[in-house]
């Protein structure tokens, strides 16, 4: 017998307050009830504090013949730098489904990093009357999941610079001496050494009768400083860590290199986190990952300085989901965050695994990917259901008036200026003339054979007869269907429409297919890509990236899927390309790796992997009331 | 009607198990009873798993009119690199306590940083059949406070480096618009900015009247980067951080600058944690940390940059204590973990406050400090109990007959080689010699007015003679009592002679005192440390620390208390001089200011805050059983 939802009903106000005004105001259930309600048992929950729990793997060996449920996702038309409610959009879906329509639902959604929330940007748990709860958790710390990347991360730079420097410093017979030491006369083969070990054909009884060359090439892994590609990572907006030098302390030794840091969610552990299906897969894809090469041009992995083991203990509580609640009691899991450009930018697989069998055939499952439909979508069904096995029953497509004027030539939008009043006041014209932008993105996503629902987000300034024109555009352009969306004032209440209208699409049959195969060259993939999803005339590779593509394939890393690090703000390579442009040719500066994640991600210009703090940051505003403990200023 | 414990009973091995192996064979009562059985409510209860869960400071307000219990600090005498088992029996004595002597107990001890588990030193929950578990939870994550620590050490240290940045790119009227900006008309005052303002002698309503003086003076902190003290951390053995040179990329335009990384634990964000009393002590404590100087030598602080309210928004919930629990089912607070050279090196507060208000009058708080007694113990006395209040009522020193050998004279002891035999077989002449290291220990402790109970922690190769030989001498040097203890391979059924001794000793009438007045002068109050505590003859300054005397004494600072940062391997400052060294002058090189924390801290030597990673790290034999999902090699 399946348990119900009660639903937490919402006290709205006129004008709709602040965010975290609604967000501390909220009635939340026991997070025990939350997950009573979706059908987690007491042994698969860790609570961590009344609010927030991990969910235990347990439950995917538990149900692991049920049917699973609807599998939405919800991506947008190309943004403007204000960002036009896709999270909103997911969860005022998900409380329309859940608390209004009687549906079996669940939210999957990402964890924000915390460096932008004291930078520009606040916090990212949806918005007014959708917000996932307590909203403070949600921005900050929540179950310490970013902060086991980011330690995993640093384990392994630290591992890899100071082996460097034990190398460097010491004779192969010092190393060996002391990488296999003998200790009560029996010579000690550390677990993570055992890999190398195999690598090189050789087993622990070889030990004592290796050839000079052979101990050398065990215990000397010979990075070539030139490739190294890991970088540390740290959770902090901190721009002056781009670029550092390291070893500059006199017991270095003049042991200094040219690094840099990443904001953590940048890490290929995120990514990792955000595509493992099991631990025995994280611990896999923990050692694969490629740090650099040797002088001899062979990969040195993760598992070839025996760290991977050691990470994957660091990360063994963060592979759990998060279960949180919507403003309206529905269960979301919040569970990994990797970037949407150099990596793939959509949750986890293992929340959408569990959350599909939990709400089972009759409930849905909605998620959310990065940036826009060229970026996030795109990825979603290339490479996360590619690794999950998981098919897609519908899309949905958020679009606001503003973006979509913007793409009809508006004036620039930008974080912390006021909006032109082309964006405030009626203008068919210009919005006639960005409907190109969302002509294009439901296209892209028919490629797929996935039914399109346009969300239109609505604003307070936008006239009926703006929102009457997206929607009928929208119809015309092959949507399945096309909603006017209120969740922001409203809560689901404002989503009905929208819900039923996603409840009808995913009834459609499934007709999902990959855009492309991965045994198809590296070229092929990204030219495919480029013209399909892009709209591109052609590809042009410039050196660096035609010498990667030649060592990747070498070294049989060309099967992976391909990770665009593309910019958000154009469907093109270039921001300034509003509409939906043509014409144009992709330029690929260089391909990277990330063996770990399973993708290979071409950059397409420069990709900022560090944000850093405006002369106003928004921790200007936050402090405690020391009194009730309670958060103020976060936004 | 106060709750009572149900022990655990240990089923106990011999040969005693590695550590990991005892505790993962453990049995372990759901955190909720171990909370209920010590007097927490429900309601103060905020659990992180199975078996761990934060204390709400709730429980102080609820208790506030009720008698304190019995504060026991364990500290030991100079120990060998290898450690003498400190928090083993500080473990040890309170299972003895709670286990075997049904007194209600609680053991406060230190979080232990995750870098060295992975370095060389392994785990710090104990050992043997005297262990916190669960282990791996102890040495990993926890519930988040380090990396709290980390997130806000960090945060003020990118915000420091951001706004010197913009003051170099801005003119004085750029950065004035920026950071009070007019919105709807108004001008906007962020709430961090309200400190610079007071300072200055201006308000609100001044902002539209400056005079460009006084706006230069406002927006423009013009730190003088030659005086920045605080540094970037992470939780990584990570020794190539240890001096870097910043702002290397094109975008930071030239703006360089030399620094470094810290380990989390030596950030005076974790000094603070570990003294603060309350969560306004813990945001006013925060803004008043000097970071730098200003170049008309004013101090910067936390507050100064307007980040001290996100800082204690970030560390809202690592004020609360995590409870766990021993072997046989007693509570611990695990809560803090500074440095205990360029920090105090003792648990919080918060959390023995917690404790003592939840034994009671007839029930014991154990607690430990770190290193030695004249390093962990002076500073609990002189420096955490001047900021809490509390009367320690009984010091236990640990002892073991292989230190003592090391101070008549034994050969090196150093970690991961083999024990000469002079330690590992009957040796009294040796023995007999390094007793006066234990006689100085005793007699700095009764400086204090607090008896002190001799734990000789028995190693399996002491021979009874050698045991009795410490007896003997304690009670001489005048201690309280002296027994032999056993915990390690027994459990508390090995330390209940010990807690016996303990339990008279904290019966004697309590006359404690500290070692000096705050209102001396600086160089009174490092001298009467040397003099009293070390044996030294006198004090010597080198030119900086007399001019960092002369600064701190100027700007106002003068009145904190002194936390030496002294080497733990000898009573003075040399470590090469073991047993009770006499006629040495203490070379002081130079004195820092921790104005959050609450100390000065002069610096013997140098003073090492970024461990490194040796050749053959303890990462190499850590994994985890993808099966049952269990960490291995974790010690």
């Amino acid at each position: 017998m399946s348990p119900t939802l009660t639903p937490t009903p919402l006290r709205r106000r006129w004008p709709v307050p602040p965010d975290i005004e609604i967000a501390q105001a909220a009635t939340l259930k026991p997070i025990a009830d939350v997950a009573a309600e979706a059908g987690i048992l007491p042994a698969e929950l860790e609570r961590y504090g009344p609010y927030k729990a991990k969910v235990s793997l347990a439950v995917l060996e538990r149900l692991k013949d049920a049917p699973n449920g609807k599998y939405i996702d919800v991506t947008a038309i190309t943004p403007t730098p204000l960002g036009e409610g896709k999270t909103t959009t997911t969860v005022g879906l998900s409380q329309a489904l859940g608390a209004h329509l009687g549906q079996k639902v669940f939210t999957c959604i990402r964890q924000p990093s915390q460096g932008p929330t004291f930078g520009i940007k606040g916090g990212a748990a949806g918005g007014g009357y959708a917000q996932v709860v307590p909203m403070e958790d949600f921005n900050l710390h929540l179950t310490g999941d970013i902060h086991a990347v980011t330690a995993a991360n640093n384990l392994l730079a630290a591992a890899l610079d100071t082996r460097m420097f034990h190398e460097w410093r010491q004779s192969d017979e010092a190393l060996f001496r002391r990488l296999f030491p003998i200790k009560d006369g029996r010579r000690q083969v550390a677990r993570g050494l055992r890999y190398r070990l195999r690598q090189l054909g050789l087993s622990e009884d070889d030990l004592e009768r290796l050839t000079t060359a052979q101990r050398r090439k065990l215990v000397r892994l010979d990075v070539d400083p030139e490739t190294i590609t890991w970088r540390r990572v740290v959770d902090t907006n901190d721009r002056l860590l781009r670029e550092i030098e390291i070893g500059l302390g006199p017991d270095e030794k003049g042991f200094t290199r040219r690094t840099g840091f990443d904001i953590s969610v940048a890490s290929e552990v995120m990514a990792i986190l955000a595509l493992t299906t099991s631990l025995a897969d994280l611990r896999a894809r923990l050692g694969r990952m490629v740090i650099a090469l040797s002088r001899e041009g062979e990969p040195i992995t993760a598992d070839d300085l025996g760290v991977a083991g050691a990470m994957t203990v660091l990360m063994k509580d963060a592979i759990k989901p998060t279960l949180m609640q919507t403003l309206e009691g529905t269960p979301v899991f919040v569970h990994a965050g990797p970037f949407a450009n150099i990596a793939h930018g959509n949750s986890s697989i293992i929340a959408d695994l569990i959350a599909l069998k939990l709400v089972g055939p009759d409930g849905y499952v909605v998620t959310e990917s990065g940036f826009g439909a060229d970026i996030g979508m795109e990825k979603f069904f290339d490479i996360k259901t590619r690794y999950s096995g998981l098919k897609p029953n519908a899309v949905v497509m958020v679009a606001t008036v503003r973006a979509l004027k913007m793409h009809g030539g508006g004036p620039k939008v930008s974080a912390g200026q006021p909006l032109d009043p082309a964006y405030t006041q009626e203008n068919l014209p210009l919005l006639r003339k960005g409907l190109v932008n969302l002509q294009h993105h439901i296209a892209v996503a028919r490629k797929y054979g996935v039914p399109v629902v346009v969300a239109v987000n609505r604003f307070a300034t936008d006239t009926p007869a703006e929102l009457a024109m997206v929607r009928e555009a929208a119809l015309a352009f092959g949507a399945f269907d096309a909603v006017v969306a209120e969740h922001w004032e409203k809560g689901g209440a404002g989503a009905v429409d929208l819900a039923k209208a996603v409840m009808r699409a995913a009834e459609q049959p499934s007709e999902f297919r990959f855009l492309y195969d991965l045994d198809q060259p590296i070229k092929a993939k990204i030219e495919t890509i480029c013209r399909e999803v892009y709209g591109a005339a052609g590809v042009d590779y410039e050196p660096l990236a035609e010498e990667r593509i030649a060592t990747y394939t070498r070294l049989g890393y060309d099967k992976l899927p391909i990770c665009m690090a593309k910019t958000h703000l154009s469907i093109s390579h270039d921001p300034t390309l509003k509409g939906a442009p043509r014409g144009f040719r992709v330029p690929i500066r260089d391909v990277r790796l990330s063996a770990g994640a399973g993708f290979l991600y071409p950059l397409v210009g420069k990709m900022r992997t560090m944000p850093g703090l405006p002369t106003r940051p928004a921790y200007l505003n936050v402090d405690i009331d020391p009194e009730t403990g309670q958060v103020v200023g976060l936004f």
